[in-house]
């Protein structure tokens, strides 16, 4: 993957920039020694590294913003990180550029239940939000694979989903304000803890927009009461053809499960082999899963059962206690970690129209057999952002560049069938050059100009999103 | 409320501005005449008229497209328009702008049951999006108490909600993607048929803009399909304090009814006078509603109900059939009709922590003696969305300005309690001037150099959203 070429003149300033940081900042926040900089050299695309000028920790809004104005004036790049685990390069630095790290924001800041809402820094994992309210039956919906590591602030910039989203919604649905710290410094407040609010919906705006307007040190998050209970049923189909139709025949019947999971055949080898979840042989599986009371539960899975019984399936094995339920998930929930110890991969992210996945792992399928890579699917299926991994073998020669290219293809073949390039990783370094697949020249560049209001100079965080040459036209504009 | 001098070069230049529209517009789509154009002289703040220098009728997104760049090279400020409907004052004209009216573009465009949306034409009205599915069992959930007559367009552009947007959420949650054409002529596509999308949310941005960024002229919808079935209670409690306490626990507690409907004694007065509903003489009214299969239904209501008897409810109806249903519904639908047949009045629009019900009830009770003029109140209370309606004479000298004034103090209020201006209807030209109330300097100045981007001339919706002065320095500059 290009990356642009380090400003020269940036470098040779390092010293005044690192002095002018250390004065904003406490001694142990900026961190500029070469081995202590490699720590930040790359998120959990590991396949990119490039260690940054520096790197700091500022522990409040006001560090961040003066943090932020002074790589303004000098025209440093920023990268904000959160906990460093995109998948897509989102944190990627460059060599030019100051990490801008959240961790030590972590506090919560205000806890309302009357009002279903938690304030919080956003260096907070994404699993302690919940820790902060499940005592009161409480808990913050969106549920990224990583949330035991990955910060809020990441959830915001790459509008993070997870299992179950199919339910609760993405991380823009479960957000009710921020505040953002503008390139210049500046501060602003964004949404609140209400609904809608007047004028343009610079919070929508900001979800999802990974680090390129401002740096989001606080967020207001909705919280939702724990359901009474879950259940989830474990199905086995004969192929991914049957169990995709079964997928869409549920979401068209109007159930809303919390999850639909999907994994095909090298999925399930893997995650059993690893597990030991007592997983059926066979082509395809399904974890869905239904919550609420022990009636809802089981009126919901009723019509669920009878939908796929219509399918032919192998298996039908509904958890009959929250040992089976366990194991159950514990597949799912490892499969990155099977897959990651049998071979390296690479996880991809598109999103798709339910109806189109018999079609999408058919030709998933006939693209692996051309690339000569494997592919593994697993998914959440009953909205659409499938995940395949494709397996690869990172010491041979050419391999990666291999697994880049048929990740492409993939991609390519979501926003063909009226999809896109992602669900919930975002765009990073992975997909920007994609991203003229996925936009005509002017929706690009109305993303652009939007860009140009919040961050005239383009220095926060540089050649991710936006195609590589039109960002670095843009940086010399 | 002031409006801006119209351009008197404009007004010169009229004939030749009508007759290029005329170039680009069948001869019926280009509206002159003065006593033809007052037609569009206001809409449902009927308070302010002012008849724009001329109407058009596009029927496609290419005329849009084409009247845009005639207004942008003539620099005549143009006012889009869906049906009218707005409380807000969000499409008043001015005298030297073009109306753009989507009426003519009303087309189902397509319709997909399997991936569940349907792709529509803004000038469409609310229901009748619905009226194209429901044959197949499905229905498009923002209900606007307007809509038999409000358009898509219209819907988009205040991001409306409706009685029953507390369990499925405002139109924001319910669009996936649209069309819009820039001032310029630019046509641009947000969003899509799919979850999420790469780089920024232009999508979530235009949603709730008001017509300052540009026209959508087509959009894809979210469907859901209809409920098995549904039932309301009625409740009645002797305080407005009560009431609002128990809405607060139903909330607290996580039960998701699909509607939690709020009326005061001088609603429930002129509602039961008006449509003879059956509702008790009491000092405050919950219509509260629950959906799903009969089992769901009963476990829910029973919940809600146990929380109910907590509060010494006066009365505790639940509705035994689809007849009684209807009874208890057509009182809280008639609200409008009913205080109209009474009164003048003004119906404000705020948002507020749901906890902060019972305060809120207090103090405009207190601003309603201290200016004399009569409250009633009727809302979404669930999600904390206040109708409150100030009732006047508006043949009596200086009584509007009296109740712009109380309206404004308890918009003020909404906003201290830590909610915000407006619900579901917008800023419009009835509150812009209340925006400092709700945004630092630095907020407001980020809207509105995204505002630029789009619109650099500021040419779209004139006089609306942003405080008067500051458009009108944007405008000169």
């Amino acid at each position: 993957m290009q990356m642009p070429e380090p400003n020269a003149a940036i470098l040779s300033r390092k010293a005044r920039i690192v002095e002018r940081l250390r004065g904003v900042l406490s001694a142990d926040a900026v961190i500029d020694e070469a081995h202590e900089v490699r720590a930040y050299e790359c998120d959990a695309l590991t396949a990119y590294k490039c260690p940054p000028l520096a790197a700091v920790l500022p522990s409040s809004t006001e560090e961040v913003a003066a943090v932020l104005r002074i790589c303004h004036d000098e025209g440093v790049p920023v990268v904000p990180r959160g906990s460093g685990t995109s998948l897509a390069g989102g944190a990627l630095p460059t060599a030019d550029s100051v990490i801008l790290g959240v961790a030590r924001l972590n506090e919560v800041l205000e806890t309302d239940y009357d009002n279903r809402f938690i304030r919080v820094q956003t260096g907070r994992t994404n699993l302690s939000v919940t820790g902060a309210v499940e005592e009161n039956g409480f808990f913050y919906a969106p549920d990224p694979s990583s949330q035991l590591a990955c910060a809020i602030a990441g959830n915001i910039a790459m509008n993070s989903g997870g299992a179950h989203c199919l339910k609760y919604g993405v991380t823009t649905n479960n957000l009710l304000g921020v505040t953002l710290v503008q390139m210049d410094g500046t501060v602003v407040e964004l949404g609140g803890a209400h609904l809608d609010a007047g004028g343009l919906d610079l919070l929508g705006l900001a979800c999802g927009s990974e680090g390129q307007l401002g740096v989001v040190t606080e967020a207001t998050l909705r919280i939702l009461r724990k359901p009474e209970g879950a259940r989830p049923v474990l199905m086995g189909f004969s192929s991914n053809e049957v169990a995709g139709a079964c997928v869409s025949d549920i979401i068209k019947a109007g159930v809303l499960p919390v999850a639909i999971e999907f994994m095909d055949r090298p999925c399930i080898v893997a995650c059993e082999a690893f597990a030991h979840a007592g997983y059926p042989d066979c082509e395809a599986l399904l974890i869905v899963e239904v919550e609420g009371s022990d009636a809802e539960i089981d009126e919901q899975l009723g019509l669920i059962l009878q939908i796929a019984r219509r399918h032919d399936p192998v298996e039908l094995r509904e958890a009959k206690d929250a040992d089976e339920a366990g194991r159950i998930w514990l597949g799912r929930k490892s499969a990155f970690g099977a897959m990651g110890q049998i071979n390296d991969y690479m996880c991809l992210d598109g999103t798709i129209p339910v109806s189109e996945l018999p079609h999408v792992l058919r030709r998933i399928r006939e693209l692996s057999e051309g690339y000569g890579l494997e592919v593994a699917n697993v998914f959440h299926a009953g909205d659409g952002n499938m995940h395949p991994l494709i397996l690869f073998n990172a010491n041979e020669e050419g391999q990666l560049e291999k697994a880049e290219a048929l990740g492409a293809d993939i991609l390519r073949l979501c926003v063909e069938v009226g999809g896109c390039l992602t669900g919930e990783h975002g765009v990073g370094i992975e997909k920007r050059d994609l991203m003229a697949d996925q936009y005509a020249p002017a929706d690009l560049e109305a993303q652009m100009r939007v860009k140009d209001v919040f961050d005239p100079k383009w220095l926060l965080n540089p050649a991710k999103v936006f195609p590589l040459d039109a960002s670095a036209q843009r940086r010399a504009a």
